[in-house]
């Protein structure tokens, strides 16, 4: 089968930094799906992976954490889904990624693929889906109150692949006022669109910007880019026993400055339930379900805003380019297998 | 009224460190109590105030966050105890302490006395019982399950004065398996009489003993000391989506290695209610209120370690310098003004 992958880990601008291959069609065992990839989408973890880890000596590394595809065969133990269905999932990052025709993927962590969108269009939302949905609803509990605390959140980083989805749950599923931060004219229309109520600029001080909203201190910020930068005004600016997620990658975080306030720090990292194969690792397929029906019922929109064409080395190393100079919006995918 | 006090922050072995004053008695507005003290108990926190704050210029700083004592008048606005009650509390670090023959403190955060200590038993326990039913209760939330993880915390620091009490509350309040460090015979002994189910050695590498005893990883780490020398040991030990609080001073605390897991990082400090003056100060009397009656019915006891005689600066100075060696456990007490 085709299949895009590297073996030293580097910069984006080597040759050799993603390159197209064959590799064997691997086999469904225990509760794994076997999937014919039609679309996948490229996600910030992709350029970190591929910057970062080199593959073991004298094998291939495959990135890729979000596709769309058809069911084509099943481990003998799973039971959820059948050949000829259509699914959407982001996989686990300690197994080979999506970009390939052919992938294996346990079904606890899949869903169905929302009817009223296109493969492409369906690609664009397992991870990110999943990661806001878990940063909002397992980790913050936004529906738990802060006591006395204003029911709104900020949303750092709301134009981003992660931060576009979290705004509409945000908006949508719940009673919270949202605030997102987006600095360019192109980024501030499209958290609008998303469902921002009130959108403030992460190159300008938070805390001023915020409170200027004259909503009261919200009780809930949720980082999903350049945290270490933004922390002081976001221990500032956050409710006293409020509640802040976060979920990029910091070199250090230092998070004493939270203590006056008691404020409480929660990691989201969507790998968490498939790599420790959680008891509870289903509530990803299950959360999956509900955001298709969501999306079929008008509620949610694909955040898809770039479709880079055909899923090959070039077209690969244009997304990661893109992400890795910090200026996308919403998601980039690529559709089909070929030139 | 006789005090305690200083003027400028220093070492406890200057002489001036602290020492014996007389200050105006106070008058009750809003809804204050004043309280004519008793029994004052010694905390970490005096130490730390009296290391790295100085009072206000030709004013003096009295230390002291906890007392037991009688209501002796009522602001107009309280409502909760009238003159003649016995009461005890921790107050507010934005206030004077009190270390002072009278004190004043917003109802909201006071408890009544148990009625079976005496005021010097009593006196040991507000501010610690505050802050480990806080950080069980309000931070942790120990009665929402971690999923698929083990029903047990981890309680570092079990002997000192937090430790003393959080052992008895988890033990008695809870299903938790309830794992205590401590460090020497006679503190693994106490924590033993405070209820731990285990006791592992602090100065020894954490998570290799918690893994011996074979119960499955933690679902909860509660630190109260030393938490900055722990830190890659109890990412180690703690379950998948775990939750951690702590409530001491690291220089800093960078938690980067707690994203793998998706760990949860829950600052509490008890001052928090009262500095920011939130809706549910109350609870504080409430749960003072919760741990008398407690008390009186022989689930917890008082974790009074030492009574170091009457309220003066001389006895004072021992119990700070007492306290500094890290060597104290459970709580030191001292009992009525004079020499």
């Amino acid at each position: 089968m085709k299949a895009i992958a590297y073996q030293t880990a580097g910069d984006i601008s080597r040759q050799d930094a993603l390159v197209d291959i064959e590799l064997p069609r691997p086999e469904p065992s225990g509760r794994d799906l076997l999937v014919q990839v039609q679309a996948v989408s490229v996600n910030p973890v992709d350029t970190k992976v591929r910057r970062g880890v080199s593959a073991e000596p004298g094998q291939w590394k495959v990135l890729g954490w979000d596709a769309v595809g058809t069911v084509v065969a099943t481990g003998p133990d799973a039971s959820l889904f059948k050949a000829g269905d259509l699914v959407a999932y982001a996989g686990s990052l300690t197994r080979p990624g999506t970009n390939s025709e052919f992938h294996l993927v346990d079904e606890r962590i899949v869903g169905r693929k929302p009817a009223s969108l296109s493969v492409a269009e369906a690609a664009a939302l397992p991870l990110t889906a999943i990661t806001a949905w878990e940063a909002l609803f397992h980790r913050l509990e936004v529906e738990r109150q802060v006591p006395g605390a204003s029911r709104a959140i900020l949303i750092i980083g709301g134009a981003g692949g992660v931060g576009s989805i979290a705004v509409q749950l945000a908006r949508r599923l719940t009673d919270l006022t949202v605030i997102a931060t987006a600095s360019r004219p192109e980024t501030q229309a499209w958290v609008k669109e998303m469902g921002a109520h009130h959108v403030v600029d992460h190159r300008q001080p938070l805390a001023a910007q915020v409170a200027a909203l004259d909503i009261g201190a919200p009780s809930f910020v949720f980082s999903t880019t350049e945290t270490g930068q933004h922390l002081a005004e976001i221990a500032e600016l956050i409710a006293p026993q409020g509640r802040f997620a976060l979920i990029d990658d910091p070199e250090t975080l230092d998070v004493t400055r939270f203590k006056r306030k008691s404020v409480s720090v929660h990691w989201e990292l969507m790998f968490t339930r498939p790599i420790f194969q959680t008891v509870d690792m289903d509530k990803q397929g299950k959360l999956l379900n509900e955001v298709a029906r969501l999306v079929d019922d008008g509620t949610l929109r694909t955040t898809l805003a770039e479709n880079m064409g055909r899923i090959n080395a070039a077209n690969l190393k244009r997304a990661h380019a893109l992400i890795e100079s910090g200026k996308s919006r919403g998601k980039i995918v690529l559709e089909g297998f070929g030139v």
